[in-house]
């Protein structure tokens, strides 16, 4: 192993020559959470004091999107670095009865989408390179990309791994709709039943630096918070559950949209203490330096989450479902305290990882991003023109500062720059605009109709 | 390929070497028939002059039992000549909301289990083995195994294939629950929308045979028939469709019962006719007396089906949940006008077709069946003492001619000799035998878990 870092390190950029060994990275990515639910993108009621202090430590990016409205295929987007489409993981692995309060038997559960389909076993996901590179890597949280043994994170390149596969359970008790559902490797455990799960991802994320501070790592923490919790308890669901020490932070409101919102901040607060936890203890360590960090949220805010000044939210093809707030910190290479309103997505993320730990991109493998450090530091504009979205029969296509959208929900042609709350169409007063992006997005979909057909969803 | 058909015939056990060529094979297996709805097995109000005349030229079997007492599993069994359980199809390939009257749209659809899942890629199918042989396959019915390319018939030995690939349709939309359901080749066609699809599996049995009948085939005809319709039309749903001249031959009936009653009748009454139209084709090539044909249904009826003398129906582990209704008809090699009790299942019809057309069994695979056709011919008494049935929590065993199940809609010890009906539960008369199939049973349990891990629903 550590001959084989000998020879990356021959290979590093000139960035990272001064470095001692490879950049560690670490991703945290929160569920759900609102463009507008970060003292540094606006918030006044929601305290996320460590997060604020990783944006006056780092850059804070605010044309930032995912490439799905929606968790599954925006976690396998930008973990393949590869559009939903493209990794065939371009809708919900989830059962149709969700929505219902249908308690499913273990039985009917078994043989269900949601604990059968999982995200394409042929995909290279920045685990595998990063493991193939000897970096040791470790997932702690919300894994959302299938519940059979081949799909879960120890066979997609990860060395450790404790979590839930599905799109979402309570909190405490870790059960989707009363089917226990927490995992620790490859196996189910109930033994943490009761514990709140942003404290045993935390936990588990500050192990994994315990035993690995001294190589180069590769620490994913999915955060399910500020998610709603799934429980059939009508007073639970829908609603974001926190623990009694953080609900304290918080007036208890009166209406039930206050006492919602209430439990949703006091969430983010838990997760935000949860990440300055890690933070504290890469400092411990004295590797911060040594370490780029990405935090973002996996699809625009739901429920009581704040997406000012973005129209829409979660499940739209607004800016509200797809943008989402975004920062990144890398003492020395990516500028402290500094706002970047650069195009760029999610799909950036593997490619700007393997860059920063010097790691070859995966040979035969068609990437939709491009590493975003050279834009961070103001060496080029962003490569990035375009983005396309499709969600079913929804779709969207930023083109430049334009962007369309024709779906049920959302409809339109908006100039971003004057207008970034979609409330002016302009497709009436620019018809050969409307005609110029949808003849682009019609590109791309037979672009990736063409694509090698890929799990679980395609016809093959 | 003539070459390696010489080489096979040098094969071929004594029975067979007075013939000209290997055997053909046909299988025709029909959809939730009633026990008692043959005229051979004792039906006066059904006509099945066709299937009567097979029972004369044949041997009819009493105690012939298939492996699930439902569609899908039942028929994976006997294409792969082992357990659900041991295939890794133990359970039925559908939605949950199939009997809600939902109407899925075709995105959700698209993604829904039944559409996504199918039979493991892994088993070999009698198909494979026949076709590697130099067997022309034909496949014209419900294929039942799922719907994506790589699990339609093609995929799986055969040469052709007209047919739907889910658990029901409308005979005349070829729809389910709204969904357009019928494929020629690998591909989805409606071009033969409003057809009564029993003539449509029939009139490509017919072209199959005229094209193949010179070289050695394996017809496989799975109608649908007497299945009810996959319709959401309360006035069609849960009845079986016919068509109005064969509808015409039964009296219209008072209460809906009976009117449900006249619509299943005519329905088998038009696969007979079906049938009967296969076997004359047969018959102008003459090759009817090169030709192993098996008949069976492939669970016990439902709906207004009649099973006595047997206890329960679809979906039970009563003896009219799993015993059925089989024929075979193989002239000089089966004998004519007989009538067999012997303890035989479905798991059989693999080993029989290959042992019946010379072809050797395919290795590394374990098969749970046996050649049935000495038990047929009256040398050996059937090799078959114990048969096992599970569907969820639900089990059942038969060990010589004692019989025991647990399940919530049947439970008990029944000697079947004396009681083919299950009407007295022995189980406190002779708890030794109870323990006795319980442990048998246990050990079977123990064998299919430690079984190679399977697809669709095996977690690995």
């Amino acid at each position: 192993m550590r001959a084989l870092m000998g020879i990356v390190l021959l290979l590093l950029p000139n960035v990272l020559l001064a470095a001692e060994r490879p950049a560690n990275v670490v991703l945290i990515v929160s569920d759900d959470q609102g463009y507008h639910d970060l003292g540094s993108f606006g918030a006044t009621d929601v305290r996320t004091p460590h997060l604020d202090r990783l944006a006056q430590q780092g850059t804070r990016l605010t044309s930032f999107y995912v490439a799905w409205n929606a968790c599954t295929p925006s976690r396998a987007a930008f973990l393949t670095g590869r559009y939903p489409q493209r990794n065939g993981t371009y809708d919900m692995i989830r059962n149709d009865r969700v929505d219902d309060g249908y308690l499913y038997s273990p039985e009917e559960y078994a043989v269900s989408p949601e604990h059968i389909l999982g995200m394409d076993e042929r995909e290279v996901f920045l685990s595998n390179v990063l493991s193939d590179a000897g970096y040791a890597c470790g997932c702690y949280g919300k894994w959302d990309g299938g519940q059979l043994k081949r799909f879960l994170p120890l066979q997609r390149g990860f060395d450790d791994f404790y979590g839930f596969c599905n799109t979402g359970i309570d909190y405490f008790t870790h059960e989707r709709y009363g089917v226990p559902s927490m995992f620790a490797g490859n196996e189910p455990t109930t033994k943490d039943k009761g514990t709140y799960c942003t404290t045993l991802f935390r936990d588990h994320a500050l192990k994994f630096i315990d035993q690995n501070y001294e190589r180069p790592f590769f620490l994913y923490v999915p955060f399910n918070a500020p998610h709603s919790a799934s429980n059939l308890d009508p007073e639970i669901r829908g609603s974001v559950q926190a623990s009694p020490e953080y609900l304290a932070m918080y007036p208890e409101g009166k209406s039930r949209s206050e006492k919602r919102r209430r439990g949703y901040m006091a969430a983010v607060t838990e997760m935000d203490a949860a990440i300055g936890a890690i933070f504290e203890r890469l400092d411990r360590y004295e590797i911060s330096d040594n370490t780029l960090v990405i935090f973002f949220s996996d699809n625009g805010g739901s429920g009581t989450a704040d997406n000012q000044p973005l129209q829409g939210r979660k499940s739209t093809m607004w800016e509200g479902g797809n943008r989402v707030p975004c920062l990144v910190r890398w003492p020395g290479q990516v500028p402290a305290g500094k706002t970047s309103d650069a195009f760029l997505t999610s799909l950036e993320v593997f490619p700007t990882a393997c860059a920063a730990t010097g790691t070859s991109l995966p040979s035969g493998v068609t990437l939709d991003g491009f590493d975003m450090l050279p834009v961070l530091q103001g060496k080029v504009d962003s490569p990035r023109k375009e983005m396309f979205w499709q969600r079913r029969d929804e779709v969207a296509v930023r083109l430049g500062d334009w962007k369309w959208i024709d779906s049920k929900k959302a409809k339109g042609l908006y100039y971003l720059p004057d207008d970034i709350g979609e409330e002016n169409d302009l497709s009436e007063k620019h018809p050969d605009k409307v005609l110029t992006l949808k003849r682009r997005l019609t590109e791309w979909q037979q672009e990736m109709e063409a694509a090698e057909p890929r799990r679980p969803f395609r016809d093959f």
